[in-house]
């Protein structure tokens, strides 16, 4: 019997993780996490409730990683440090990973490179990673063997016939799996509404080429998702191209250029690097500055250089900013606020609807249809996708002459069970969502709240912020509402402290931060943390509140 | 001297507001709302922070709407409320203000409907409205005449040769008006991002007319906005084509089309209006059913719907939803989520993306250079949009031969000041958000905070419930934090009473509706809100927290 379950990744985008299980053993392939929407109060990142994974600790073959995203690999070094295991993944993948887990202080107990072409054994199962190109380097579809059968994931694909890094989706290698026949073919949905292929990343480098080019007077600020390396590289060519200095600022950018350079994928040409604080020592129109934070959240690196919270530079008169990402939904509010801001002081935006400074790593129908017409599974099962998208995906096998036995439409929490090379029957596991608060390793989650009879023991505190909008200024002292919360429950020194700091951090911000409720949110609960922190190890969920008046 | 002062609607979409002085005294161009990010807690509407109004309330000779949108008119009975004027509107513009008024128990002093071809006086001022077509029918622009010169307002505006309701924009009166001589326009910016023309509503009455025909066994589930009045008479004029019934679920709904029924833009067919509870007794594919809610709010129609929450009737296999609405940025989310369970429960979904089931109420780059040359104001100010639209409405301009000096990019809180002809100075006027908190007239706002010492005193009530999502239940007693309510300070009882409700009204709960935070957190708050009137006629600002372990 091979049973697959969808721990995370149908139903909504983001967070992916499945498990198979053969002969009593577990294989999970992926762990991902995603960012909460902006209503969850107190909460930084939501993963996967994989206690289905920890009720079978005992019978783990290991974890395998498609390619190294944020909803595939963000929730790893919260599974590893629960439950030690080996795992599988292709070089930059694994760099990506051990820096995640470095940072929390996890170590997996063993850990394999996959090499194209080479097949590893995970306790009942072999794995294979088949390279394919997306929008990061060394991403894989994974053919994994069982004695009943082989399963194909695709993971994250599009077929780029001129990805920067010249590395191309080894399409024989996929042709003979499919001739060797397989399974079941968990596929790709996200793209499926987009007809004909999704397009190069080659012609984003054409356009930021001739951006690059043309910038004579003014500085070039670009943002894109820390992980797309080649774009990266791509980028720093460019400049040497046109001799320019390019410089980082964000941690996770810096962060995953290290990582890029160590594992061979980044490859700096000489003199062209430069750090945040040197750029105002070269001329505005000589300097590309590469910003994290695409998604315009409120501490991230872009916002604060719109917002003038950067102190090596901001954006100035004639500045080009350029949106080289997807905006994910839920994220539109939070960006067009940025894009005002900089329009506000005097510079340009170019977004994707202006130029083609970005391009999706999500394969369109005809990538989806060609994939699927090389593997030809015998169950086609559509993943990465709200239910519209698994459905539209469901439509393409139907055109391609799969009939509704065949083609497995799922959803989140849901397993599908075959036997014997047919499928037999659909059954629920247990999942939904765990949340993290802040730089904890431990989820808030059921596990640590069983024990708990009560919320107030959980500890919270609500800081709430009252600020004028009109005057730019707090408008009364500020209130600290806790509860279950030793610290502070009869503590009024700690409270004390609690509301002088928070006075000290609103006294040292300028009016437009005060006003910008989102930024004010964020630090008010940083100052609040910072405070605990300094009287005891435990800190509560902090929920802050600003009220404007 | 004239003086423009934007309020509203300038470096944000929403909430437009602009007050226009000469010789001392006031006149207020449109007031109204925008709905607050989901991240606002405890706040359900934003309007205009009219203090300048207010403080120079000896100085108004009236309020003048363009048309009935919420975003030009919600804000409309706080001002009333707080500062009765004249009013000057449309007739369908101001019979949907006077059921808004009537539902506040707000009176103005008096009102006056805008005819075309007729200007009426309002202090030094006069006013004529001029017909437009936008995406509400009556929707006008305004010819504001001063002894220093005339300005235009254009309004919301498109040009569609094909209204629904047949009634054209008066372009002779807006070539006459332009031949005479304007000395400022300003001109609606939203849609300067897209080339050519918007299209016309009739595209829309064509492709429902498509779907409308086609239903054969499933029932058709139609959401748009409900001021959206042409629409809903092509969707009446449809069923009665095509043997079918309409029903409406959704107050905005019924009651707007009340409105329109009672000063005569809807005219519903003899036979083809049924109620919401006589659906049942029809075959689903004689059946089209407008709902409100488009943008997913969690409360509203279309999400009840989709959830089961409405009582007769819910989706079923085979049923379509057509999304004919916009979805406004920051609410995608919320309608994916909607979107995915139709598709959960086997129902097909119909957005603007898969077929022509929407166009925008808002011009295109050549509607608005033709209004433009049509009008050739000696000043050109972009409005109604983000700082990206105005700067590319300027752009327009520029294009048509205005140099820098005569386009005046504003933004919110900026005024604009005119003497002898001439553009003068740029100034500041106070402005911003005021909150409102449920179905409370009277802002939380800084006047009414004024006298207040503290946050304590205003009394904050955070219930907290802590739910299981795996269990779909609720994992232990509801928390209440309070602050400043004297109800709960120290009243065990109440306290008590507020927790047990809580409890009953979690029991109530479908497991479905349990693990949807945002519905939860509503029905969290309206219960608090329930129990504390049985207690005391204040309320608090009440902040629900939902905790999902």
């Amino acid at each position: 019997m091979i049973k697959i379950s969808f721990l995370g990744g149908l139903g909504d985008f983001g967070k992916n993780m499945t498990v198979i299980e053969h002969g009593g053993a577990l294989l999970v392939v992926d762990c991902g996490s995603m960012f909460p929407e902006a209503d969850i109060p107190g909460i930084d990142l939501i993963i996967p409730d994989f206690s289905y994974v920890l009720d079978n600790a005992d019978r783990l073959a290991g974890l395998v990683l498609t390619h190294g995203h944020e909803d595939h690999i963000g929730a790893a070094p919260f599974l590893l440090k629960r439950l030690p295991m080996p795992v599988f993944a292709s070089r930059l993948t694994m760099g990506l990973l051990n820096r995640k887990l470095s940072e929390m202080g996890v170590e997996p107990t063993s850990r394999t490179i996959l090499e194209p072409g080479r097949q590893v054994g995970a306790g009942p199962f072999t794995v294979e990673g088949i390279p394919v190109t997306h929008s990061i380097p060394d991403a894989m579809s994974l053919a994994i063997g069982t004695p009943e059968g082989t399963l194909l994931h695709t993971g994250d694909f599009k077929l780029d016939q001129t990805p920067l890094d010249h590395r191309l989706t080894h399409y024989d290698r996929l042709q003979e799996l499919g001739r060797q026949g397989i399974l079941a073919m968990l596929i790709d949905s996200t793209n499926v509404e987009i007809e004909g292929m999704v397009g190069s990343e080659i012609r984003v480098r054409d356009t930021l080429d001739r951006y690059i080019s043309a910038q004579d007077t003014n500085k070039l600020i670009i943002t894109l998702f820390s992980t797309n390396l080649m774009r990266i590289q791509a980028i720093y060519d460019l400049a040497a191209k046109y001799q320019k200095k390019v410089a980082l600022f964000g941690r996770s950018l810096v962060q995953n250029t290290r990582v890029g350079e160590e594992v061979g994928y980044l490859h700096i040409p000489g003199g062209v690097s430069i750090a945040a604080d040197e750029v105002s020592s070269y001329s505005p129109e000589d300097v590309i500055i590469l910003v994290a934070g695409s998604q315009g959240e409120p501490q991230a690196a872009m916002t604060r250089v719109a917002f003038d919270e950067c102190k090596n530079f901001g954006v100035e008169e004639g500045d080009h900013l350029i949106l080289s990402a997807r905006i994910i939904p839920g994220n539109e509010k939070r960006v067009a606020r940025v894009i005002n801001q900089v329009y506000r002081k005097g510079g340009e935006v170019v977004t994707a609807r202006d130029d083609r400074v970005h391009v999706s790593g999500h394969g369109a129908q005809e990538e989806i249809k060609m994939m699927a017409s090389w593997i030809r599974p015998k169950y086609y099962i559509p993943v990465h996708g709200e239910l519209r998208q698994l459905k539209g995906n469901a439509t393409l096998a139907k055109q391609m002459g799969y009939d509704d036995a065949h083609i497995l439409v799922s959803d989140l929490g849901e397993s599908l069970t075959f036997e014997r090379g047919e499928f037999a029957s659909r059954g629920e596991v247990p999942t939904g969502s765990w949340l993290i608060d802040g730089d904890d390793t431990d989820p808030v989650d059921r596990l640590v709240v069983r024990d708990r009879r009560h919320l107030s023991n959980d500890g919270v505190v609500v800081p709430i912020v009252v600020i004028s909008r009109q005057e730019g200024r707090m408008e009364s002292e500020p209130e600290i509402i806790s509860r279950g919360y030793p610290t502070l429950e009869g503590a009024t020194d700690t409270v004390d402290e609690v509301k002088s700091d928070l006075v000290a951090m609103v006294r040292s911000l300028s009016v437009q931060e005060i006003r910008d409720s989102s930024i004010l949110k964020a630090k008010v609960k940083s100052t609040v943390k910072r405070t605990l922190k300094r009287n005891e190890a435990r800190i509560p969920l902090i929920i802050p509140v600003v009220m404007e008046i």
